[in-house]
């Protein structure tokens, strides 16, 4: 199988990500919940990877690594954690959602108000229309960095200007771009940054957080048992326990270290510049390809390594399906649960087919993909 | 390290859960976000995941057993997703603090009307102090199945009957019994029975879940992308998605099912029997030791494998550390984050020193644990 599906889970992990997990299975007490070296080991382990992670980003403290189980938990923490009744938030057509749920279930039973900028038919936002969409109680402008469906990378510069100069929170979805591009949270002034563990960050599934900036509250989306202060009847209000109620996902997180230890030690740029390079010779290649329709900007400088294509009319699941049956090809079609991506695109009936690679990805596999679709297109 | 603090996290885990887990790693796509074959696998994990875990529990459909990424969310989804303004709930002194907080937070936030019934001092729950608290807008008993301090096994027989003959919902906190005690839900005629992986059902931390009555309605914590009606603003309502938003933790869910499969094959009744037998020779042993207390009844028929003492007036933590530190014995000494417990065994400031057992656990390892304390005792 040549897996070509990493935007929605990176198969192939780091051999050191496997041995972190299998190692924590064996050695790990319970974080926080004890001080035999079992649960020091744990905790010594959590710690490590919040500092990891937040030298990935360029946080300020380690203790602004909040872990949760996943991008969507972290979303959902920061959507229903930071807005309510009153308040007006902007978003964008190329968010997932796990954005878009959360903020459509404010608005129905709280009144959020909300305005969703619009984008181009290369999947480009429409900046000006997200300046001119400030209001008065407007809170937030939350964004994905990068579409999950195009992959095309959001301009963070500008919206961080606009966010400064009107006062509002910048909230970020790094779920596509965590581990891809480099992300500043200081340089782009980002409130909240949410990711997940299992994509390109390389960990296990399960894995996730968000970084918070420091003076920032939340209302958590749960609380329980902290390990601390057990006898005080609200959650502790300190970071990072204040997010983190219960027992954390240490046998994840211990493989998400280990992901990210790989990210730095190989360099964010030497791997950018690999799968860029791959993914160059995939369009070039793919767009010889009579009938084949690509998604996205390609004149963009910096991009995802994603290539959406379909094959003229033809439904994006049955090329999927020849693709994955008939030439061992792993992708994922249809609507990748970003609907107004779609829209703005005119591929919500056909969706999409959406090639993704990792650091892992070779030209060979690669090129095994062209000529698979040189041939579905040929047999018609 | 001899590690009896199997209540916090079972530290030793059956080869097998090692083994799915590491295999799954290599192996597993993103459930439902594709058609090819590494995603489908993860879709099959997954479901025999669900099926293994509704034969234990005795539910009715796989699909109602939804997973969480542990006891604390499924606790803070099954009380913040059915209770608001006006509602009366009753939990006991028993509780853990993830039932208690979110419980606390409701009450602050919404005006819940929340009873806790009161325990004696061997931690026995007054259930006719239970019975006595309904109200005309009680809507709920929450109640662990067992005590995370004493050990001690709640009677849902007569909870149930309560809540049947009131029409109240039952919800039970099995983080201590499941995978220890069998727990049939039909029988017992649980709405939301909520569970976590990493303790005696021996899974990776991280995961966790409940089973939810068919029928009933909760509202989700999360929601977002759910791999199917990509279209539709409203997150799905169809089981178990509706409670399920975002990649699962489809590596950790692998090894549950391991930690599942192999307690089915062993038999529950078998490591019941194993375990009690070491816990009857440890409390014979332990309350030869002058000056030592044990909490908790030990005349009840059935308990879970916890020996929580005092060595007089001694500070817990201080024991623990010697247990630690001198004689390798790892254990959990102060609060639990079970504070009323400990209010009603009147140990709020000394906390308690807590053995907690697994399958696992050998004669051997007990003994030495009597011998330490013996030698703590004696050293003074």
């Amino acid at each position: 199988m040549i897996y070509l599906d990493n935007s929605a889970t990176t198969l192939k992990k780091p051999a050191a990500v496997v041995e972190a997990v299998t190692a924590a299975l064996t050695q790990l007490g319970n974080s926080g919940r004890g001080v035999h070296e079992d649960s020091l080991k744990s905790s010594e382990v959590i710690f490590q990877a919040r500092q990891l992670l937040c030298r990935l980003v360029n946080g300020e403290q380690a203790r602004q690594i909040v872990f949760t189980s996943g991008a969507t938990e972290s979303l959902n923490l920061a959507i229903e954690g930071m807005h309510g009744s009153g308040d007006h938030v902007i978003t964008t057509v190329l968010e997932h959602n796990s954005v878009l749920r959360p903020l459509y279930r404010l608005q129905a039973e709280k009144g959020l108000e909300l305005t969703i900028v619009p984008a181009d038919r290369q999947g480009q936002l429409d900046y000006a229309a997200m300046a001119g969409a400030i209001q008065e109680n407007t809170k937030s402008i939350i964004v994905t960095h990068a579409s999950n469906v195009t992959g095309n990378v959001v301009d963070l510069q500008t919206i961080r200007d606009i966010c400064q100069t009107h006062g509002l929170y910048l909230i970020v979805d790094a779920s596509q771009s965590a581990g891809i591009l480099p992300i500043d949270v200081q340089e782009l002034r980002i409130d909240v940054l949410c990711f997940t563990g299992h994509k390109s960050l390389y960990g296990p599934q399960g894995t996730g957080g968000l970084y918070v900036r420091p003076g920032l509250k939340l209302r958590p989306l749960k609380v329980g048992g902290s390990g601390i202060d057990t006898f005080n009847p609200v959650h502790p209000t300190n970071f990072p326990t204040a997010l983190e109620a219960g027992t954390l996902n240490g046998h994840g997180i211990a493989g998400l270290s280990a992901g990210v230890e790989y990210l730095l030690s190989e360099g964010l740029e030497a791997i950018y510049q690999k799968t860029r390079s791959l993914l160059e010779l995939f369009y070039h290649e793919a767009v010889q390809i009579e009938d084949l329709i690509v998604y996205g900007d390609f004149s963009a400088k910096v991009r995802c390594p994603i290539l959406s294509i379909n094959l003229g009319e033809r439904d994006s699941a049955e090329v999927s399906d020849l693709l994955a049956y008939e030439y061992g090809i792993a992708t994922r079609p249809g609507g990748h649960c970003a609907p107004l991506m779609h829209k703005a695109l005119g591929t919500e009936e056909q969706g999409v087919v959406r090639f993704s690679l990792s650091s892992f990805t070779t030209e060979f596999e690669i090129m095994e993909a062209i000529h698979a679709l040189q041939k579905i297109r040929q047999k018609g």
